[in-house]
């Protein structure tokens, strides 16, 4: 970790250095080619085989059956959020959310936008979102449910998915994609913006459900139709390719360490060792319910704001960056991806021991 | 060039030396702060930083005046032949189009697509798309021409444009920015996809004249307004932060060497190098008519097939790749965008004397 900061950034966010050495070291001139993976035409055999890896690597760590299609984007969960509804509400449906925070609101906003009955079926507005509703009641005729697996900016996050049977599942998942063991294959629609778990900004992961691409309406814009990606494997237009390429390490960064069984393991002894500072005083409290809450982003507050403002500062000073809450809550945060070192943690563990003794 | 290839791919395409030298040098540390580029949030001050310096040096390139706003957006050219006439033809008004290929034929089925009077002001496919048309007539009440000013399948290029008056004129100019000095400021919409002369693939480069953000109609999707990203300095969600860090350096490298003026006096040199091998002799025929024809991609054929088989073999194995036209046409095409070296060019020439010599 020489010369790198401890990055508790929401996103863009940390990466693991041995990728980023991978990188440097081909950037170029990959693999002796006499090229950039940057330079490199997306038709090219060179690059179809890194975008194939990268597809083969997301589908063996989604353990996804063969009736999914992988899809690597560009908009992130923002036009996620539009081509949702857009491809998989027919008009005689109501597609259905539970709105955990804003991201949720969001997502929910925009099928609202473009004319569609959006049912609220739960929400955890009424404390201010601290934590995942248990209840939850659909619509007479749903579309589908969508929900937003990790809340970055309150420190919630799904334990346990909603069982509805047969009603198509979608999520969110950026901000915990292969941050531990669940059933993809649970859900219709899946799509992560890689820039938080699993990759740089500026490409966007989906897994559709074959049987979704069904109720896609014909006429459709062609660029926001999923059938139109499906069909051209991700290349109807010049795919985000250095981003797919770095993703394409950070998978296999992923699977040669041990897969989601090690990360789960890391992830949740990284997340212990800071709910077991903020557990054990009064000086540090968490924002969201002990049941709910995050692994990936840990949301906390200190006794008074001029204290928040004086530990982000010296946190700072001590090469811990990325502490500040988002500005729409304010408090602290400390966001701790996949690709955060333990020992980051560790050193923000000590921290806040220090600061407390100091402060408290 | 040691160690490189001489890249003539018709984009993702080269980029200059001098800039992957130094993304790679503060790949894993950039600027000792101790992450990446690819790890910075885009809402710190040092990222801000890398995105108002490309932004200004955007405007400095297009010589823009303060009328005019500039979004890195992503989704590509595609994207925009979606977003230019949901925004920009109110109902009771035409899209015009002037069709000179592949791309354009693209944007205008899209304006079709989504249910607006698209007006053919004039095309070239009579001639399979191997001229500009000089000719054109507007319809009755236009919302604006839209023209592709440099077709890279067909290796034509405009090199005078369409005097419409008051009627906005919008551009793809995704193949042939900042190749030569042209008056942005004649246009009312331009956009770009980097991949070619600006940079990585990943991001699009829009210039907007305000007056055109007074025609966009209420109730768009969020992420297709064009107003979303100008309040939101293209920051309305994650922006593809590590491709806006290259393109700028891109600028960068352009401005530092002399600009417009220098790297047109280098392309015309380039482009030179290897027309002329073309016009002075049978043996290879230009595809474009010589008044047209494209200082970005230079497009031809050789006697037969088999021919043209071994050309592009024999100069692979020589190191020279990207040969092939595109699978569309066939024949051979050499894109010699900004960033590609005049020694490329020269190599390229000697080749194709050599080759006529032993085939001819």
């Amino acid at each position: 970790m020489k010369g790198r900061i401890a990055n508790f950034s929401a996103g863009p966010a940390v990466l693991p250095e041995d990728v980023l050495r991978e990188v440097q070291s081909n950037l170029f001139n990959y693999k002796g080619r006499g090229l950039s993976v940057m330079e490199m035409s997306h038709r090219s055999k060179d690059y179809q085989t890194i975008i194939d890896d990268a597809m083969l690597r997301a589908r063996q760590l989604m353990e996804l059956g063969d009736d999914y299609e992988v899809l690597f984007l560009q908009g992130g969960a923002s036009l996620q959020f539009l081509m949702m509804p857009l491809n998989l509400c027919p008009d005689n449906k109501e597609p259905n959310y539970i709105n955990t925070g804003t991201w949720a609101t969001k997502a929910l906003k925009e099928a609202k936008k473009i004319g569609k009955k959006m049912h609220l079926a739960a929400s955890s507005e009424d404390r201010e979102f601290r934590y995942i509703p248990r209840e939850f009641k659909l619509s007479a005729n749903p579309a589908y449910l969508h929900i937003t697996t990790n809340n970055t900016i309150r420190g919630t996050q799904y334990h346990q998915f909603p069982e509805i049977g047969d009603i198509p599942l979608l999520c969110d998942i950026s901000s915990d994609i292969f941050s531990h063991r669940i059933d993809f294959n649970k859900f219709s629609l899946i799509y992560a913006g890689a820039q938080k778990n699993i990759g740089p900004a500026g490409v966007v992961m989906v897994a559709i459900r074959q049987d979704m691409l069904d109720r896609i309406p014909d006429g459709l814009p062609t660029m926001l139709d999923y059938r139109t990606h499906v069909d051209k494997g991700s290349m109807f237009n010049t795919p985000p390719s250095f981003a797919i390429y770095v993703m394409g390490l950070v998978f296999k960064w992923l699977q040669d360490n041990g897969g989601l069984d090690w990360i789960e393991e890391r992830n949740r002894a990284k997340a212990g060792l800071i709910y077991d500072m903020i557990d054990s005083t009064d000086f540090y409290s968490g924002t969201a319910d002990v049941a709910d809450r995050s692994l990936m982003n840990v949301t906390f507050r200190l006794p008074t704001e001029e204290l928040e403002a004086k530990f982000i500062a010296e946190a700072t000073g001590c090469g811990m960056n990325g502490l500040k809450g988002h500005r729409s809550v304010g408090g602290c945060r400390a966001s701790i991806y996949n690709s955060l070192p333990v020992k980051a943690c560790e050193q923000l563990a000590t921290f806040m021991r220090e600061f407390k003794k100091q402060n408290g």
